[in-house]
Formats: structure tokens, sequence, C-alpha cells
């Protein structure tokens, strides 16, 4: 159904897209068009209309979208039709506010493991997970056919936790490490950092506004 | 010094430039070149030269940049210079995360107060900061001239309190509840959502690797 290859910011806002549809499900609302999510996700309906059509034709000119329908064309579309069994490593205090998180089993995935290297750590609860010991790593990622790996380790961890990943099949690493991992291109990797984005609004709060 | 207005993106990558030359600070290097940068970032040598070109010459042809003054720009472009006072409201798990996170206060942020509607919490202690109740929060705004907030409430608390922080001369808000907020232009917002970055991520790995 792709007609042509969606660029990758294309492929980050479809995310957006089925949360607001998930939002409008919960509402009660049957349809919905590219002006009303674009007023309420702040794009532009011209954008979204542009966006979806790499994907297929999803409306009829003029009468809109069905909601439900293309609530579960984008989870087709982003693979989201299976939950994804995903590993966790670091159970610091980072780790235990990702693992008692209930957005990620809400929205397609599980975390089915937590590890540290930290002996007073391993053993203990984190919700219903006990965390393990890191030199399971392996095993858990092969018995679980484990693609996607959360990476809440220290900056200084971060690689070699990231290549005994991908050695062990993780396809796709969300790293909440401040540093650029070095992965083969088949890797898909995704950062979150929040002092980066908070100097990234330094930018332009301290152009507008000195404190 | 800015020559051209610098496209959003490019001020985005700003922050992951400042990093690698505090890394290379730290490792006591005295110089470096696109080239190395680039290669240390998964970004073409070309690329950050050009981005660096919006803001005005920092190296001579062939010689490569001075990495402190690099930095030394790169902080004043990013108005690091001083530092942000920054408040923090929620303080669930990923409130007391963030409070206990020291990469804030080592890169130009120091939380200046922690806030939640929870009167259980209000009163403990994260670290050094006592919770307050969310009533005080435009009192300690108006009084530290707070510019900048971290939002880790509720997806359905989110929009008030956003209007809140505007209204008390919050002009950039780090938002990490899975909403949309509607703010002024002259309002910066900067989201995390890590459930959005798994599905983007799951784009590819789903196309390359079932489970």
């Amino acid at each position: 159904m792709t007609k042509r290859k969606a660029p990758d910011i294309v492929v980050g806002r479809l995310p957006l897209y089925l949360r607001m549809l998930n939002q409008l499900v919960e509402e009660g609302r049957s349809t919905t068009n590219s002006q009303e999510l674009g007023d309420r996700l702040g794009i532009s309906a011209a954008q979204i209309r542009k966006d979806l059509s790499y994907f297929g034709g999803f409306g009829k000119y003029g009468s809109g979208y069905d909601v439900v329908y293309l609530r579960d064309q984008l989870r087709r579309i982003l693979h989201l039709q299976q939950t994804w069994p995903v590993v966790l490593v670091g159970a610091g205090d980072l780790g235990h506010a990702l693992a008692n998180y209930h957005g990620f089993a809400a929205n397609g995935f599980e975390i089915v493991g937590i590890f540290d290297n930290d002996p007073q750590k391993v053993g203990t609860l984190i919700g219903s997970h006990e965390v393990q010991d890191v030199a399971r790593l392996e095993e858990v990622i092969g018995e679980g056919g484990v693609k996607i790996a959360i990476l809440a380790v220290p900056a200084g961890a971060a690689q070699t936790v990231a290549d005994r990943l991908v050695a062990s099949g993780v396809r796709g690493i969300l790293c909440y490490a401040p540093v650029t991992l070095k992965t083969s291109p088949e890797v898909k990797v995704q950062y979150i950092d929040p002092v980066a984005r908070l100097q990234h609004m330094a930018y332009y709060v301290g152009a507008g506004a000195k404190p």
C-alpha cells in the first residue's frame, strides 16, 4: 500500500496522529478530518494530508476520515498490531519511573525484563518486575525474541550495553544516556535527552526574555 | 553575529555539538574539526559546517576549531552563560527521577522548586528539595523570575498547569505529558514522549524483523 518511501520526519509524526485518534475514539467520535486533527495537534491540515498520502488513501475527498479505520491503519503501518516485548536496562531512578509507566503497555510495548549490574538492586521488585542481573540480558532477549530495548544506564556504560543488545538481536534502542551510540545501520536508535531539549528552548527563551 | 535565521532543526543540533565539545574539553583536547565532530556524532562534516555557518565563523579554513572557543561560543548562542532557574511540576515517579538527575545543574539549569497537588507528597523531600503545594507555583515563579518549566504531571492536568505557568511568565515548557499543549506563539514547548519514540522505531524494526 505504500506509494513512496516516507521521510523519517513523517514517520515520526504518525505516533502523534495515532494518539489523537485514540483520544477521538475515547470521546466517542466516528469521523474527523485533517483540519480538526491539525487544529488539535498544532500542525497544518495540508501537512497531515500530505503525511498520510505516503501510506495510501484514508478518506473520501470532502468527507474526512473514519476514526476507527484510520486508527487501525496507523497501527498497522507502525507494526503495532502485535505487542512488542521490550527489555529495560538500568534500574536507577529513571529506570524505576519507566518501569512504573503504564503508557508503554497501553500502547503496544510490554516490558519483559529489567536489568541492572548493581547487586543491591538485583532481586528487588519494581512494580511486579524483579530486577535481574544484567548477566542474564542475552538469555532473556534470546528467549523472548526481543527486538526493542530501553537504555537507562549511565553514559559511561551505554555503548557497552548497546553492543550487547545488538549482538543479541535487538534492532531498536531508546537511549536515555546522553551519548551518541555507534551501531550498525540496521539498528534504529532514538534518543531522549532532556538537557538537550532545555538548551534548545533556552535559545529562544533567552532571545526573547533575558532572565 | 547571526547571519541568517537558523532553522529550528539546526538549533536543535547545537546542544549535541556542545555536549561533544564538553567531552573533548574533558579529554584535554585543544582543537577539533568538522570531520571528527561528525564521526563522533553520526552527522556529516558538511552538515556541521553548514549548521555552524548560521552563527558566524568559528574556525580557520583547514585548521579546524579551537575546542574551548567553540564551546564558549555555543554556550553564548544558546544563552547558557547564565544558569536558568527551572520549576518542576509533578512529584511522581518521573518527577523524582528528574529531580534527582544531576545533568540539569551541570548543564545550565537549576531546579528551584518542585510542586505537586497531592497532600501526601507536599512537604516530602526529594534530594534536597521539599515538594511544595502547587498553589505556591505562581509565587515561586514570580519571585525567581523563572522562565522555564518541566511538566511531569498526568495528561489530564497538563493544559491547566501549562496555562498557569504561561500566565506567570514561563516562556519555555518541557512537557512529559502525552498531550499537545495549546499555548501562545511566544511560548516554546518541547515534548518528551517515549511511547511515540518507541512507535517510531517499531515502524522500522517491524519492517525488517517481525518478532
